[in-house]
Protein backbone atom coordinates (compact mmCIF):
# COMPACT_ATOMS: atom_id res chain seq x y z
CA UNK A 1 0.00 0.00 0.00
CA UNK A 2 2.97 2.55 0.38
CA UNK A 3 3.05 3.47 -3.51
CA UNK A 4 -0.56 4.74 -3.57
CA UNK A 5 -0.50 6.09 0.15
CA UNK A 6 2.89 8.10 -0.47
CA UNK A 7 1.17 9.71 -3.68
CA UNK A 8 -2.14 10.24 -1.76
CA UNK A 9 0.18 11.38 0.99
CA UNK A 10 1.92 14.43 -1.40
CA UNK A 11 -1.52 16.26 -2.10
CA UNK A 12 -2.81 15.53 1.75
CA UNK A 13 -5.48 13.44 0.04
CA UNK A 14 -6.86 9.99 1.75
CA UNK A 15 -9.46 7.51 0.31
CA UNK A 16 -12.12 9.56 2.02
CA UNK A 17 -11.00 12.87 0.77
CA UNK A 18 -10.37 11.48 -2.50
CA UNK A 19 -14.09 10.42 -2.63
CA UNK A 20 -15.66 13.52 -1.71
CA UNK A 21 -13.25 15.23 -4.35
CA UNK A 22 -14.78 12.65 -6.70
CA UNK A 23 -15.53 15.72 -9.79
CA UNK A 24 -12.23 17.34 -9.06
CA UNK A 25 -10.43 16.34 -12.31
CA UNK A 26 -13.26 17.93 -14.45
CA UNK A 27 -14.32 20.39 -11.78
CA UNK A 28 -11.61 22.33 -10.41
CA UNK A 29 -8.45 23.95 -11.67
CA UNK A 30 -5.44 21.52 -11.36
CA UNK A 31 -1.83 22.88 -10.31
CA UNK A 32 1.06 21.52 -12.33
CA UNK A 33 3.41 19.10 -11.50
CA UNK A 34 1.59 17.73 -8.37
CA UNK A 35 1.16 13.76 -9.08
CA UNK A 36 -1.70 11.36 -6.91
CA UNK A 37 -3.88 8.83 -7.66
CA UNK A 38 -7.68 9.66 -6.68
CA UNK A 39 -10.88 7.57 -7.21
CA UNK A 40 -14.21 8.53 -9.33
CA UNK A 41 -17.84 7.51 -9.04
CA UNK A 42 -17.98 9.77 -12.83
CA UNK A 43 -20.00 8.04 -15.09
CA UNK A 44 -18.67 10.09 -17.72
CA UNK A 45 -15.86 7.93 -18.99
CA UNK A 46 -13.97 8.15 -21.77
CA UNK A 47 -14.73 4.75 -23.24
CA UNK A 48 -11.49 4.49 -25.85
CA UNK A 49 -10.05 5.10 -22.44
CA UNK A 50 -11.50 2.21 -21.13
CA UNK A 51 -11.29 -0.09 -24.15
CA UNK A 52 -7.64 0.61 -23.99
CA UNK A 53 -7.17 0.08 -19.83
CA UNK A 54 -8.96 -3.07 -20.72
CA UNK A 55 -6.86 -3.68 -23.90
CA UNK A 56 -3.65 -3.70 -21.76
CA UNK A 57 -4.87 -7.07 -19.40
CA UNK A 58 -5.74 -8.65 -22.74
CA UNK A 59 -9.98 -8.21 -22.15
CA UNK A 60 -12.14 -9.51 -25.05
CA UNK A 61 -13.27 -6.33 -27.09
CA UNK A 62 -17.00 -5.44 -26.16
CA UNK A 63 -19.14 -3.43 -28.67
CA UNK A 64 -18.84 -0.09 -26.61
CA UNK A 65 -22.93 0.98 -27.06
CA UNK A 66 -23.30 -2.18 -24.61
CA UNK A 67 -20.51 -1.28 -22.47
CA UNK A 68 -21.98 2.29 -22.12
CA UNK A 69 -25.34 0.86 -21.68
CA UNK A 70 -23.49 -1.65 -18.80
CA UNK A 71 -21.89 1.46 -17.51
CA UNK A 72 -25.44 3.13 -17.09
CA UNK A 73 -27.31 0.85 -15.50
CA UNK A 74 -24.54 -0.22 -13.03
CA UNK A 75 -25.14 0.25 -9.40
CA UNK A 76 -21.79 1.50 -8.67
CA UNK A 77 -18.69 3.15 -11.29
CA UNK A 78 -15.79 3.63 -9.33
CA UNK A 79 -12.65 4.66 -11.67
CA UNK A 80 -8.98 5.09 -10.46
CA UNK A 81 -7.03 8.20 -12.17
CA UNK A 82 -3.49 9.00 -12.26
CA UNK A 83 -2.99 12.75 -12.42
CA UNK A 84 0.44 14.18 -13.06
CA UNK A 85 0.26 17.95 -13.75
CA UNK A 86 -2.49 18.90 -16.38
CA UNK A 87 -2.54 15.02 -17.74
CA UNK A 88 -4.73 12.37 -16.17
CA UNK A 89 -5.05 8.75 -16.96
CA UNK A 90 -7.35 6.10 -16.35
CA UNK A 91 -5.60 3.16 -14.28
CA UNK A 92 -8.20 1.14 -12.77
CA UNK A 93 -12.08 0.35 -12.90
CA UNK A 94 -14.99 -1.14 -11.45
CA UNK A 95 -18.38 -1.91 -11.17
CA UNK A 96 -21.41 -3.64 -9.21
CA UNK A 97 -25.35 -4.07 -10.18
CA UNK A 98 -27.65 -4.23 -7.19
CA UNK A 99 -31.19 -4.30 -6.60
CA UNK A 100 -30.05 -1.57 -4.32
CA UNK A 101 -31.33 -2.93 -1.43
CA UNK A 102 -30.03 -6.65 -0.50
CA UNK A 103 -27.62 -7.38 -3.25
CA UNK A 104 -24.47 -6.32 -5.22
CA UNK A 105 -22.30 -8.39 -7.73
CA UNK A 106 -18.73 -6.57 -8.84
CA UNK A 107 -18.00 -6.97 -12.23
CA UNK A 108 -14.82 -5.98 -14.68
CA UNK A 109 -12.12 -4.96 -11.69
CA UNK A 110 -9.32 -3.96 -13.73
CA UNK A 111 -5.88 -2.15 -12.88
CA UNK A 112 -3.29 -1.27 -15.68
CA UNK A 113 -0.36 -3.87 -15.72
CA UNK A 114 1.71 -0.42 -15.14
CA UNK A 115 0.08 0.08 -11.88
CA UNK A 116 -0.34 -3.55 -10.41
CA UNK A 117 1.06 -5.29 -7.66
CA UNK A 118 1.43 -1.54 -5.88
CA UNK A 119 -1.74 -2.08 -3.59
CA UNK A 120 -4.44 -0.27 -5.84
CA UNK A 121 -6.56 -2.88 -6.74
CA UNK A 122 -6.65 -3.90 -3.27
CA UNK A 123 -7.63 0.21 -2.60
CA UNK A 124 -9.72 0.14 -5.24
CA UNK A 125 -12.10 -2.42 -4.25
CA UNK A 126 -12.35 -1.02 -0.48
CA UNK A 127 -13.57 2.05 -2.04
CA UNK A 128 -16.20 -0.09 -3.77
CA UNK A 129 -16.62 -2.19 -0.62
CA UNK A 130 -16.71 0.89 1.41
CA UNK A 131 -19.35 2.58 -1.13
CA UNK A 132 -21.79 -0.36 -1.33
CA UNK A 133 -21.98 -0.54 2.55
CA UNK A 134 -22.85 2.93 3.16
CA UNK A 135 -25.26 2.52 0.79
CA UNK A 136 -26.71 -0.53 2.79
CA UNK A 137 -25.96 -3.33 0.43
CA UNK A 138 -25.43 -6.32 2.97
CA UNK A 139 -24.52 -9.11 0.14
CA UNK A 140 -21.55 -7.91 -1.68
CA UNK A 141 -20.54 -10.93 -4.40
CA UNK A 142 -18.30 -11.32 -7.35
CA UNK A 143 -17.09 -14.11 -9.57
CA UNK A 144 -13.52 -14.11 -9.15
CA UNK A 145 -11.41 -16.58 -12.14
CA UNK A 146 -9.07 -18.77 -10.38
CA UNK A 147 -5.89 -16.42 -10.52
CA UNK A 148 -7.49 -13.57 -8.59
CA UNK A 149 -9.18 -15.85 -5.88
CA UNK A 150 -6.58 -15.51 -3.06
CA UNK A 151 -6.59 -11.87 -3.92
CA UNK A 152 -10.03 -11.56 -3.43
CA UNK A 153 -9.90 -14.14 0.08
CA UNK A 154 -7.52 -10.97 1.76
CA UNK A 155 -10.24 -8.82 0.91
CA UNK A 156 -12.62 -10.09 3.42
CA UNK A 157 -14.68 -12.58 0.62
CA UNK A 158 -15.30 -16.25 0.92
CA UNK A 159 -15.53 -18.66 -1.81
CA UNK A 160 -18.56 -20.76 -1.78
CA UNK A 161 -19.42 -20.32 2.09
CA UNK A 162 -21.76 -22.45 3.46
CA UNK A 163 -21.50 -24.74 0.06
CA UNK A 164 -23.16 -21.80 -2.09
CA UNK A 165 -22.26 -22.68 -5.95
CA UNK A 166 -21.61 -19.90 -8.29
CA UNK A 167 -23.03 -20.65 -11.48
CA UNK A 168 -23.16 -19.51 -15.06
CA UNK A 169 -25.92 -20.44 -18.10
CA UNK A 170 -25.01 -21.91 -21.19
CA UNK A 171 -27.47 -22.59 -23.81
CA UNK A 172 -27.70 -26.29 -24.38
CA UNK B 1 -44.03 -31.08 -16.56
CA UNK B 2 -47.34 -32.78 -16.93
CA UNK B 3 -49.00 -30.98 -13.76
CA UNK B 4 -48.79 -27.73 -15.44
CA UNK B 5 -49.02 -28.37 -18.87
CA UNK B 6 -52.27 -29.57 -18.40
CA UNK B 7 -53.29 -26.47 -16.31
CA UNK B 8 -52.21 -24.13 -19.43
CA UNK B 9 -53.69 -26.68 -21.62
CA UNK B 10 -57.29 -26.19 -19.93
CA UNK B 11 -57.19 -22.66 -21.08
CA UNK B 12 -55.27 -23.22 -24.18
CA UNK B 13 -52.05 -21.14 -22.66
CA UNK B 14 -49.09 -22.33 -23.34
CA UNK B 15 -45.92 -20.60 -21.32
CA UNK B 16 -45.26 -17.98 -24.24
CA UNK B 17 -48.85 -17.05 -24.29
CA UNK B 18 -49.55 -16.91 -20.93
CA UNK B 19 -46.43 -14.38 -20.68
CA UNK B 20 -48.47 -12.30 -23.56
CA UNK B 21 -51.35 -12.37 -21.40
CA UNK B 22 -49.50 -11.41 -18.52
CA UNK B 23 -51.37 -8.43 -17.36
CA UNK B 24 -54.94 -10.32 -17.55
CA UNK B 25 -54.87 -11.12 -14.15
CA UNK B 26 -55.61 -7.62 -13.37
CA UNK B 27 -56.94 -6.31 -16.23
CA UNK B 28 -59.49 -8.65 -17.64
CA UNK B 29 -62.54 -10.56 -16.38
CA UNK B 30 -61.81 -14.03 -15.59
CA UNK B 31 -64.14 -16.88 -16.31
CA UNK B 32 -65.21 -18.70 -13.15
CA UNK B 33 -63.70 -22.32 -12.88
CA UNK B 34 -61.08 -22.14 -15.27
CA UNK B 35 -58.06 -23.27 -13.30
CA UNK B 36 -54.65 -22.46 -14.71
CA UNK B 37 -51.30 -21.32 -14.42
CA UNK B 38 -49.76 -17.88 -15.39
CA UNK B 39 -46.46 -15.66 -14.77
CA UNK B 40 -46.14 -12.13 -14.78
CA UNK B 41 -43.53 -9.55 -15.32
CA UNK B 42 -45.66 -7.04 -13.49
CA UNK B 43 -44.05 -5.16 -10.04
CA UNK B 44 -46.97 -4.86 -8.15
CA UNK B 45 -46.77 -7.47 -6.18
CA UNK B 46 -48.75 -7.58 -2.80
CA UNK B 47 -45.40 -7.51 -0.85
CA UNK B 48 -47.55 -9.17 2.40
CA UNK B 49 -48.48 -12.61 -0.71
CA UNK B 50 -44.59 -12.31 -1.43
CA UNK B 51 -43.33 -12.27 2.66
CA UNK B 52 -46.35 -15.36 3.11
CA UNK B 53 -44.59 -17.18 -0.13
CA UNK B 54 -41.37 -16.31 1.61
CA UNK B 55 -42.45 -17.78 4.81
CA UNK B 56 -43.88 -21.49 3.19
CA UNK B 57 -40.52 -22.12 2.57
CA UNK B 58 -38.89 -20.98 5.50
CA UNK B 59 -36.95 -17.78 4.44
CA UNK B 60 -35.90 -14.93 6.95
CA UNK B 61 -37.90 -12.16 7.02
CA UNK B 62 -36.83 -9.33 5.46
CA UNK B 63 -38.42 -5.21 5.71
CA UNK B 64 -40.77 -4.81 3.44
CA UNK B 65 -39.36 -1.73 2.61
CA UNK B 66 -36.02 -3.01 1.36
CA UNK B 67 -38.08 -5.69 -0.72
CA UNK B 68 -39.73 -3.49 -2.17
CA UNK B 69 -37.25 -1.63 -3.38
CA UNK B 70 -34.84 -4.33 -4.83
CA UNK B 71 -38.24 -5.40 -7.08
CA UNK B 72 -38.40 -1.73 -8.01
CA UNK B 73 -34.84 -2.08 -8.82
CA UNK B 74 -34.18 -5.54 -10.31
CA UNK B 75 -34.12 -5.63 -14.03
CA UNK B 76 -36.50 -8.49 -14.30
CA UNK B 77 -39.49 -10.18 -12.02
CA UNK B 78 -41.11 -12.84 -13.02
CA UNK B 79 -43.99 -14.20 -10.55
CA UNK B 80 -46.10 -17.12 -11.30
CA UNK B 81 -50.15 -17.38 -9.75
CA UNK B 82 -52.16 -20.01 -9.69
CA UNK B 83 -55.46 -19.18 -10.94
CA UNK B 84 -58.85 -20.69 -9.99
CA UNK B 85 -62.39 -19.16 -10.78
CA UNK B 86 -62.11 -15.56 -9.72
CA UNK B 87 -59.25 -15.94 -7.02
CA UNK B 88 -55.83 -16.25 -7.56
CA UNK B 89 -52.66 -17.15 -5.60
CA UNK B 90 -49.13 -16.29 -5.89
CA UNK B 91 -47.07 -19.42 -5.98
CA UNK B 92 -44.08 -18.56 -6.97
CA UNK B 93 -41.25 -15.61 -7.87
CA UNK B 94 -37.83 -15.03 -8.95
CA UNK B 95 -36.23 -11.70 -9.97
CA UNK B 96 -32.67 -10.87 -11.61
CA UNK B 97 -30.27 -7.65 -11.30
CA UNK B 98 -28.56 -6.61 -14.15
CA UNK B 99 -26.48 -4.28 -15.93
CA UNK B 100 -29.04 -4.34 -18.76
CA UNK B 101 -26.11 -5.51 -21.36
CA UNK B 102 -23.67 -8.02 -20.66
CA UNK B 103 -24.44 -9.47 -17.01
CA UNK B 104 -27.43 -11.12 -14.75
CA UNK B 105 -27.96 -12.36 -11.74
CA UNK B 106 -31.28 -14.23 -10.58
CA UNK B 107 -31.79 -14.06 -6.72
CA UNK B 108 -35.00 -15.21 -4.73
CA UNK B 109 -36.34 -18.34 -6.53
CA UNK B 110 -39.04 -19.56 -4.69
CA UNK B 111 -42.02 -22.26 -5.13
CA UNK B 112 -45.14 -22.84 -2.68
CA UNK B 113 -44.23 -26.14 -1.28
CA UNK B 114 -47.25 -26.83 -2.14
CA UNK B 115 -46.85 -26.55 -5.63
CA UNK B 116 -43.15 -28.11 -5.81
CA UNK B 117 -41.77 -31.67 -7.88
CA UNK B 118 -44.20 -30.39 -10.26
CA UNK B 119 -41.85 -28.75 -12.75
CA UNK B 120 -43.12 -25.46 -11.62
CA UNK B 121 -39.54 -24.25 -11.05
CA UNK B 122 -38.03 -25.77 -14.17
CA UNK B 123 -41.00 -23.52 -16.01
CA UNK B 124 -40.46 -20.45 -13.87
CA UNK B 125 -36.50 -20.37 -14.53
CA UNK B 126 -37.30 -21.51 -18.23
CA UNK B 127 -39.43 -18.69 -18.64
CA UNK B 128 -36.89 -16.00 -16.50
CA UNK B 129 -33.69 -17.73 -18.87
CA UNK B 130 -36.01 -16.81 -21.91
CA UNK B 131 -36.79 -13.42 -20.94
CA UNK B 132 -33.02 -12.61 -20.49
CA UNK B 133 -31.76 -13.87 -23.26
CA UNK B 134 -34.40 -11.85 -25.64
CA UNK B 135 -33.09 -8.98 -23.63
CA UNK B 136 -29.28 -9.80 -24.93
CA UNK B 137 -27.78 -10.88 -21.59
CA UNK B 138 -25.32 -13.35 -22.49
CA UNK B 139 -23.78 -13.98 -18.83
CA UNK B 140 -26.42 -15.58 -16.68
CA UNK B 141 -25.45 -15.89 -13.30
CA UNK B 142 -26.86 -17.19 -9.55
CA UNK B 143 -25.53 -18.34 -6.20
CA UNK B 144 -26.94 -21.57 -5.76
CA UNK B 145 -27.56 -23.36 -2.18
CA UNK B 146 -25.52 -26.40 -2.03
CA UNK B 147 -29.31 -28.38 -2.37
CA UNK B 148 -30.34 -26.89 -5.48
CA UNK B 149 -27.21 -27.40 -7.56
CA UNK B 150 -28.37 -30.29 -9.52
CA UNK B 151 -32.13 -28.35 -10.45
CA UNK B 152 -29.94 -25.93 -11.93
CA UNK B 153 -27.30 -28.28 -13.24
CA UNK B 154 -30.49 -29.87 -14.89
CA UNK B 155 -31.38 -26.13 -16.17
CA UNK B 156 -28.15 -25.66 -18.14
CA UNK B 157 -26.10 -23.70 -15.34
CA UNK B 158 -22.41 -25.04 -14.76
CA UNK B 159 -20.59 -24.69 -11.15
CA UNK B 160 -17.59 -22.93 -11.34
CA UNK B 161 -17.20 -22.69 -15.36
CA UNK B 162 -13.31 -22.87 -15.95
CA UNK B 163 -12.38 -22.37 -12.01
CA UNK B 164 -14.40 -19.26 -11.71
CA UNK B 165 -15.44 -19.06 -7.74
CA UNK B 166 -18.55 -17.17 -6.35
CA UNK B 167 -17.59 -15.61 -3.17
CA UNK B 168 -18.96 -13.26 -0.93
CA UNK B 169 -17.78 -10.72 1.48
CA UNK B 170 -18.18 -10.44 5.40
CA UNK B 171 -17.06 -7.87 7.23
CA UNK B 172 -13.30 -8.83 9.05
Amino acid sequence: MGFWKSLFTTTDTTTESSSQKRDRASLSPVTPQTERIFFSTERDIDLYDLEELCDAVGWSRRPLRKVKKAIQHSFLVVSMWEQQGNRRRLIGFSRATSDHAFNATIWDVVIHPDFQHKGLGKALMKYLIKKLRNDDISNITLFADPHVVEFYRNLGFTPDPEGIKGMFWYPD
